[in-house]
């Protein structure tokens, strides 16, 4: 989800879209400041310890305001990065620099945020087959950048959106009158590649699930006791996944139990930003 | 920021675009389980303690998808929530309401996360002349939304962008060769409506900036003794503002010393999101 | 995929699109003849035996042109109409009906084409449990159209597009190095929600794929013996898809050996029009 | 059409609409199993024989995802071909090939189609005056493609939209009140560089619009007797087109009665497409 | 050019993008003083002597702002105005009357400005034959609002814009090696229902033209014998249009030796506006 | 406003959509008759004596038909041209040339036009302290265009839009019941880096403005005496602009009495072009 093509058919449209929140006629302090023309090179600096994600996001912004602009870069997605380090060297036109710094930072801090908490989250779950899942409470228009940057982080992606998975929950039973019946609905509306994939909140709901063939069962906010039961009643027959806001302690608990997936929406709606500056532009 | 004709110009285009990145060919899962034509409601309801910010925002994601929605609400932006609070029943098409959810909410929790973080902050400074400001460390394409929830929570605004503010920082005064020689620049080029306001990292640029002219002041990491004779030199004779990372003993310190504003980055950057859930959809 | 919000969203930009195609200044014909203002009636009118599809779609184009549009409907889609049967009556500003005339009919004679065609093929495979499949070989900016359009004329829809689905071929088991790297690759980046399918040429490849763990075999371009063999070989433990260019005497063979799905390109590619025709407009 | 300039300005939106509704956040399957970074290249082959057409649009496309894609064709638009030629080759980043692979061959195939069916329809009037003409019953958002390969398969364009040519028909004349009353409207208000049309269904309109100073006549529906008359009484006065479902038949006898064009709707709206294909990636 | 479809279609597109120009954010100060929810009315009058175009804009720049608003008109598209006539009054919601004011008038006063000075010019041809025309010389992105305001000031359109007429110019002649050549060209590729322009600079290239076949000469840069001479040698066998920038005395020369067409690209590149005003604001 | 960022994100989506408005299919003339491929030369010559704005604009137009065209210039935005002189060569693929001509000629005679008329008015100010502004009466969409040909022309800009500026005029005042009420809602609503300017139309206005703090007074409609007894009265207290349809002999005139700036509408709404003309195409 960080490749050329999908950077170029649906990353770039969305940081155009930034840069000219940030730029709706121009750049004023800059353009007053800064002679036309001059090359400049600026560092970007780690002020804390985390996981970088979004580099080459970083990079595209100022590539789309200055086809010249390079970035050299100390660190990759992934890396851990501590106070002080230097990550890369920006070199474009001095202005570009200077235009472009913010939102190339809001980016970058965001994912980077995002790649660190979840990092934070999923050492939790090394050495138990258990995998961290996002959800699809991301920020509005910012969801292919936060996805990727759980996936540096070390979680997995749950479906992309509404049109390409099939996830049944309560106000949808409520509206298909039970259990059996959403599942046979879907079934027979949705194209044969999607799996089905539902939510119980109780055992009886579990095994009306099961019967009608779900692919995937969610299991909503149960205590671990019952947890644990669900999964032996499952005994394989459907991939389970567990939600809701879990504690780190929790999420060991769960584990244990043997739940394939447990996915929290915190990773992309509440994870502070990493803290980076740009500092020392110097003209060339 | 938050009436008809911004959301119609300015915040429309970013609430369809983000409901075409939820749907980008149809909600699979409601369009099998619903049927066409049902008409529904479904409860908002509080799970946290917070400050609500963001409800029209939040309407409006449903209208944009089906004309005749209505959304009765119980709070108003600004109001205090405790969790279980029934907040508003949205009222409209069955699979207006599910297909609606995940994004209403996403603009709703942020927005109300954002506002209850700002008046947490802002609570510091009450009693004292000194404000609570913004910056442009927002979340790309969420500036217009993130900023008014910053009004909302009792914080005010700093310039909205690049193009209509001068602020010359470190890296701009690298650039010109000084700070006297930015200011002038930024004079000679900048509309005269423009305030000028520079960031000061010592007293020798601080004096330097009051000589060239400077409308506002912003003190870089200084210490509270710093600071202090700052103010005491400037004297009235510009806006003071002091950033960086504030804890909240620092903040009642810095408004004991009569800085006008503080701004705060990790009010638009790093707030949790205010936990909010769509329950009870019942078929009419 | 032909519901309100998936108009609203996914199909009305690209038929304003298409109204723009045709309307770059004004209708200058019609704007020179007909008076402003007056209203007229117009029906629509088969010329041609088949099954129609898109009437919401025809309908569309004349709404977005004027919100007083009404469209009086005495067939629905997947209704059979005949030679001189009068389907629709449309009623609106009389420049509208003149305008949107003719991106009204590609859309609704392109759509129930495809219906028609899909039938006629959709019919050989009627008592057996084999269904008939679209493929991602749709005309550009037209696919939401064209597979809402299959599934009109009893047809089922593959996945709507690449991002929403794995579909390992020939050039991709060229690139990952063999059958077994390929879904191993799969399995490894893609969401846990996706099912993969992989297209196999023989029954070497077959049992690879099953080894290792593909969910959906498509069997390509096999002779009838090979596929029965190979539907023996898998037994149920992956769905299997059957493609290539079919004869009607080759799609009861195919089903009669009993794979689950045959997939035919050419009902979105290959589908000629269903003639229809609007006429006898009059001034009211 | 088929310029730089018309691709840039008018073709590459639309070929990057289609390529955003075959990738909504990324192909998955590609980003899976191909190595980022791995260059390829891979054969396009035609599987039929047919008249070829596309071929900067087929190139088009993996420009567009990659500006170092290059393709070495060895035909040309308007040449034939037969099943096995090697078309092409594409040469580029080997997840644009896979990933480019549909949507290009969506384009090619289509219009291969139109240029083999126009050309089968127009080497009838071959040796006469009479041309083949297209309408405006093309695929929404696929006009400019198929006009263009209409003209590469021998065949001429009418006008390209309502904007810029009058047509006046059967129900613009009830509109008006007559034909001399829309033929005097038409000249009241047109631009005069416009020509004015107009389809007449006997004699007496026919006479009517000669009168009025129509500078084309269509005669429509008329069997070969009266459109012989028709011929004779506009005794060069006016261009004539003729229009109408023509079999191979009828088409002679039309050319040999002296109309000036024939129009067929069918070049547009309902030919197959040109069997094509990508064959044999190589990652090199 | 000026009916409901043309403006949603082509109109609207180009006013949400001059409204959005004008509020990137919000009106501060409308949002600032009015009181949210307030009604109000506000006066347009006139300030100047002229002629009215472009009611249905003004208005429409409201209706985008608030559907509610609605326009009293007291006069009409082409009626005379004097200083202090009140020409409408607007009812909508007060911030709207303000946030609109400077977008409606922008419009409102040029095409005014334009429909004035177009009537000016063109009644120093009444009582003769000769028409006065547009041309392509309109401000970038105003041309359809630029060619009705001609319209409604009595002139006639030219070809809209470069797809929908041929005009061969000194600079394709130059390209082409001579007038027989471009013609011939000309004729070979475009549509036949469009007409052919040539623009020619003595009586050599004339006569050239006029046997090549062109349906229409402009006459560029002659004296006025050479003119007379020139429409001799026309003769009735191609419409004649004469340009260049031209005094009220030359008009009425050139219309007295009967040129069909005379054109003027002041009217559209160097009108003055109509000085308008909105006043009395009350809120009711 | 005219460097590469601002041209990049809000300048080339403007030209894109002018070339759009002009070439909506092909530019049939051009490709009929100049063979594809060819290159070309042509020359930009003045027909008329003023001051050139717009160059790079201009340029923009080819790069953006055709990577390779260059331009060569022999003046720079802001020189003085005389009739007859060579202000360029462009250098591109011979298409561009002609299908680019109109398009790049009427932004450069536009802006010209407004330097021009901006210098013939600012001349009157020279040896004063009084600047000469522009306003928001700008032509719909060409508003960064023509705000940087004022400052070519020596003029300078007043605020760009109304959410970068705060201006209180009558409406406003009506609408907030007074002119204290007024700055007070202002002041508390928008952000502190606003400067908040006051429309007054007496002394009494005038005087209440002072005292509620506007920053900047304009002084709407008053005679000589008055406003000298304003500029009296304010005293240094607030920045001074006049505006008001300012005929040459006036302007001195204030300028005489020292307010600081004088706006003018006329330069942006009723400047006329400059004349300048492409000739001499060459083919290569």
């Amino acid at each position: 989800m960080n490749e050329s093509i999908t950077k170029k058919l649906n990353m770039d449209p969305l940081i155009l879209l930034a840069l000219k929140e940030d730029v709706t006629s121009e750049d004023i302090t800059t353009n007053a400041v800064v002679k036309e023309g001059s090359r400049g090179q600026v560092d970007l600096i780690s002020k804390e310890a985390g996981i970088i994600a979004g580099l080459t996001v970083y990079q595209r912004v100022f590539e789309l305001l200055d086809e010249t602009a390079s970035v050299e870069k100390y660190v990759n997605d992934g890396d851990s990065v501590k106070p002080g380090d230097l990550l890369a060297v920006v070199d474009a036109d001095a202005r570009t620099l200077l235009t472009g710094e913010r939102t190339a930072l809001n980016y970058l801090q965001r994912m980077s945020g995002i790649a660190t908490h979840t990092q934070k989250v999923a050492k939790h779950l090394i050495g138990t087959k258990t995998k961290l899942l996002d959800t699809r409470k991301t920020t509005p228009n910012m969801r292919i950048f936060e996805k990727y940057a759980v996936t540096v982080g070390g979680g997995y992606n749950h479906r992309y959106n509404l049109s390409d998975g099939i996830l049944i929950k309560d106000n949808h039973i409520n509206a298909a009158g039970g259990v059996k019946e959403a599942i046979a609905a879907a079934k027979a509306y949705a194209p044969f590649v999607r799996k089905i994939e539902v939510e119980v909140e109780n055992l009886g709901m579990l095994k009306e699930a099961l019967e009608a063939g779900a692919d995937i069962i969610m299991l909503d906010n149960m205590n671990t006791n019952t947890m644990k039961e669900a999964i032996n009643i499952i005994a394989g027959r459907a991939v389970t996944e567990c939600s809701g806001n879990v504690t780190e302690a929790r999420l060991k608990e769960l584990a244990g139990i043997g739940v394939d997936f447990i996915s929290c929406g915190a990773l992309t709606h509440s994870s502070p930003i990493l803290d980076l500056s740009m500092k020392n532009l110097r003209i060339l």
